[in-house]
């Protein structure tokens, strides 16, 4: 599961075509998309009950930040947004993206920075008399529209073609900023735990400073409980105990499994104990009344005057530089190289669809979705699973099955070839079985090494599971099917609102704190500052890991000098994002990354000569 | 470092041969240990500085529960014994033991049965008005006389002689009921900082619900924090961040760190949180009046009425069975036969020994120590491990001096054997070098294949550190200092009382728990109840790691069998140990295994065709 490396150069990355020709870039995408839309649909429902293993890794990975987003909206805006919105909001752009959007491995949802955005102009809106808390719905609803204005000219234009200048380096450098935003998070909420909660009564009893210190530390236990059992159930099937089923039903089902378990476990303590500990999600249910409010916004927005309704272009232009820089990103990011996927890219349509999506919660009232990280590519790796299991066990039965009539070599590797072949997606871009021809090639080596070549075979030389384990290419169950699931799981949360209320808070810090490091593996400037810090003696065993190539042919020297420049762009960039405003802005600093690469590395790190860091073992 | 598996058969372990004359085993322990008695100090003073990581490691082994079985006796004595009586029974029973004892590897402690067989004592005196609180320890010094007799005709009669019939199965069944007998402690500690201290006054503040709750919740952080971390902390060796010296202190130290770090950790939450949150260990400083009030216990002795003095007899018996059964076993456990120990035995002597140290703590009115499980093969571990780094630094050096002359393999392994057996025991009663032997017929294998035989060799061909870690045998630094040390330590406790109390309560019950868990690996029961859940597709990576060799030797379907009556016999004695007094008669059960195993092995079990459990792997 961990060889998402590629084979690609340290500092180029793929260069696609660039088209700024009005329509053109929107016309590929759907000529593209069209032509795998049929087999998106039924690929996904051959998968049967085991597609919802990646869907519900998804759906917890996306409704459990959209639900403490929604609770952090409802302080910022006096409840007139609250998690339902942006549940709503999640579900509905989700739903209608996964039917006829373009990519479905991207996973919408609200994301962090559209609720900095709404808390600026929730905070901007309640001071003007002429606005006020009555009229800012429908003064979002504007900005909403120019935003849309905005996105829709980006997309027409081609304006997606200048991501394809977005490398390697600087998708990962983002997505690492993501994780740390996320880790953040954990960290603030989990030290909030010990505090008195704003918007709350600090004369309960539960606000007392023992009980708030009780409450703290059951935090810290919970979450950490959350975060441990969560990390290692998500490595059970190379557990060597319990049977195959069990591991992975505990690989696929762990996490959601555990945050049943630890709430389940935040209920034990009674007794003295004070109901507000832990402390839990705190949201109103959908059928309170006034939770409906915002979706008749669109009659009040004539009521805005003309002059904020001119001036919501100056978010708006915020907002759609936002969108379209994480859209895309998160677009990238789940389509990487290394994940060998085998249909088309939609930048151009999707930012499209995107505009439309955002010109609809406008009206809505609600606050609009964009493409995230880092659930969409943890959405393409868990495919990845998927498809590498359905590869496995049909690759596995047919080695059996062959083995069982004595068949040589060749003729086994003939049948697994066939029934590899029958797997595979029609629309093909890539050469086709890459890996099954490594496969063949050390077999036979080995065989012809012991003399077995047209004998006929058995498990003795021919180890099933652990060859095809070691060699089975990197393959992606790219399907509509997952994400059409996980968004309507995560609009039933909104009527499932009273069991969600059971989870501490102190479990979704966990969470968050989860969904930073898993989605750290992969990411190769990761990958890199781990490097730095491994003992020179120890390297070697980066390279007997999969490991991406760069290593290899890049001389140390360079990596380390690279990785630090990056660290340090990275360390800026999170910086950035504490000055409140300006912090939105830090896709900029992301931006500014295409001209600073290409000065870098055509002045600074030439491509030098492919040599090993002095280390003697492959 | 995990290769302390030996090749011995399942059932049927070494048997040496029954010396029932009377001194007859007593004359062979002390020639046998006398013969390496000087090479006994100056191997251990050549080591250097590296002596200090076995001694820190086994120091906290033995202070830690030592301290912690005092407090317990300071709560069930009204405060008569405290844990500066069982730390100064541990030390001078430990000096006294590394310099004139036997087997230097045993490790002397105050251990729980103890406990549990003064507090009988203690609650029999304080209800007799002729003996009562004031008499209890002249009492316990005539049980102490009569146990050391017990002891000394024990030793002279040959009785360790059975100690042989003890098998790797009764020794490792005894092994494990201590480890789960600590996990049990662990958890009632844990338990109980929820609950209010019995000898504490209830109605200080932190007993008020909100802080017990905070502190049972501080005190699970605290005990999971030091387990946790400690537990990976040994593993740091295989690290791959860090340089070489950072991942050897942090492995050879890391526990004793954590222990300090965690306690750091315990003084952060300041302010409200009151003074007893979390609970510290209690004790009194040795310089407190009364401390010293059982050193003159020898005056009062007389005063025993004569009927007391002859009853003394029946706590006696049990307590010398129960020594007798413990201190042979820890001494078995503490030189299996896996650890290719070159030194002779001692059960013997050292039990004539404990007769006298017996006594000698009864005249001081300190609780008596005894051969403690499971610090004593945690000791030989860790001096294994001291030894495999020796070695191989050694080796490792010899091997890059050769490449660095151009030798060829032959000489390069020539020179590798004579520095090896410059690194051997004079006293060698195995055959030598075993080892070695394997690594010349494994390298040269490689070096025909690719045809390097006589050439220069280069680190291509010859990864130094990987092959000298893969072949190393296992040996022991077998030696005096690290027992006289740690012992030394264990007495300097007593003066360093006042940074001791500084230690949360919590942090003993994860070092509890750490100490339960680290006796786990090697002790061959428990890996069979391990390959009992191992799914029957994995069972081929048990093969694959270092393992022993009945797995490959008896048919699964006997292993499982085995092990299941094991397990019940297992639960059995732990079952018993509740029972408040014939609990600590519970060697008695163990020694029922001597009959029962011989008739099982005899009748049910019998030696079977050697078969494999339908794995192809190895």
């Amino acid at each position: 599961m961990q060889h998402y490396f590629s084979p690609a150069s340290f500092l180029l990355d793929n260069i696609m075509e660039e088209t700024f020709v009005p329509f053109q870039g929107i016309k590929n995408d759907l000529r593209g998309r069209l032509r795998c839309y049929k087999q998106d649909w039924t690929s996904g429902l051959k998968s049967g009950y085991r597609i919802l293993a990646p869907t519900t890794y998804i759906f917890f990975a996306s409704a459990i930040p959209v639900i403490s987003f929604g609770e952090q909206l409802e302080r910022n805006t006096d409840g007139v947004l609250t998690a339902v919105q942006t549940l709503a909001s999640t579900a509905v752009c989700g739903i209608i993206h996964s039917i006829i959007g373009g990519q479905p491995l991207l996973i919408l949802g609200v994301a962090e920075p559209t609720v900095i955005m709404y808390t600026f102009m929730f905070n901007f809106a309640k001071e003007r008399a002429d606005l006020g808390r009555g009229l800012f719905l429908a003064w979002s609803g504007w900005v909403c529209v120019w935003t849309a204005l905005l996105l829709l000219l980006l997309a027409v234009l081609g304006a997606c073609s200048i991501i394809n200048r977005f490398t390697r380096i600087a998708g990962e450098l983002f997505g690492l900023l993501i994780a740390m935003l996320f880790m953040q998070q954990a960290i603030k909420g989990l030290v909030d735990e010990f505090r008195i909660p704003q918007r709350e009564n600090p004369k309960l009893i539960e606000f007392i400073p023992s009980w708030r210190f009780a409450n703290g530390m059951f935090a810290l236990v919970l979450s950490f409980g959350l975060l441990l059992t969560g990390l290692r159930s998500r490595k059970a099937r190379s557990w060597r105990y319990g049977s195959g089923w069990l591991r992975s039903l505990i690989a696929d089902y762990g996490v959601p499994l555990m945050v049943v378990v630890w709430t389940a476990v935040s209920y034990i303590p009674t007794g003295n104990v004070p109901k507000g500990i832990p402390r839990r999600l705190f949201s109103p249910n959908p059928w309170s009344p006034g939770a409906y409010d915002n979706w008749t916004v669109i009659k009040d927005m004539l009521d805005v005057p003309i002059f904020y309704i001119i001036g919501a272009f100056v978010p708006a232009t915020m907002i759609a530089v936002l969108y379209y820089f994480d859209h895309s990103v998160a677009s990238q990011l789940s389509q990487q190289k290394e994940f060998n996927l085998r249909k088309p890219s939609s930048y151009h349509y999707d930012l499209l669809l995107l505009s439309f999506l955002t010109l609809m919660c406008g009206l809505l009232g609600i606050p609009p979705s964009n493409g995230v990280i880092p659930q969409s590519p943890m959405h393409t790796k868990s495919l990845a699973t998927l498809k590498y299991q359905l590869l496995r066990n049909r690759l596995v039965q047919t080695a059996r099955r062959s083995l069982r009539k004595n068949a040589s070599l060749g003729q086994l590797y003939g049948n697994m070839q066939e029934a590899y072949q029958q797997m595979q997606t029609p629309l093909i871009h890539q050469q086709p079985a890459q890996g099954l021809k490594e496969f063949k090639e050390s077999t036979i080596q080995a065989a012809t090494c012991t003399g077995h070549i047209d004998a006929p075979v058995d498990e003795t030389v021919f180890d099933i599971e652990k060859e095809i384990d070691d060699l089975l290419p990197v393959e992606v169950k790219e399907q509509r099917v997952s994400n059409l699931l996980q968004a309507t799981m995560v609009g039933g949360c909104v009527a499932a609102m009273p069991f969600l209320k059971m989870i501490p808070t102190s479990v979704l810090w966990g969470y968050f704190a989860f969904m930073a490091i898993e989605s750290l593996p992969g990411n190769q400037f990761w990958e890199r500052i781990l490097l730095l810090f491994t003992a020179p003696s120890r390297r070697y065993k980066v390279l007997e890991d999969y490991h991406a190539t760069f290593v290899e042919t890049v001389p140390f020297k360079t990596i380390a000098m690279f990785t630090i420049f990056q660290t340090t762009y990275l360390l800026i960039c999170f910086g950035l994002t504490w000055i409140p405003i300006a912090g939105v802005m830090f896709p900029l600093m992301i931006m500014l990354l295409i001209p600073a690469r290409q000065y870098l590395s055509s002045q600074v790190f030439q491509r030098s000569t492919p040599s090993r860091f002095g280390c003697s073992r492959v």
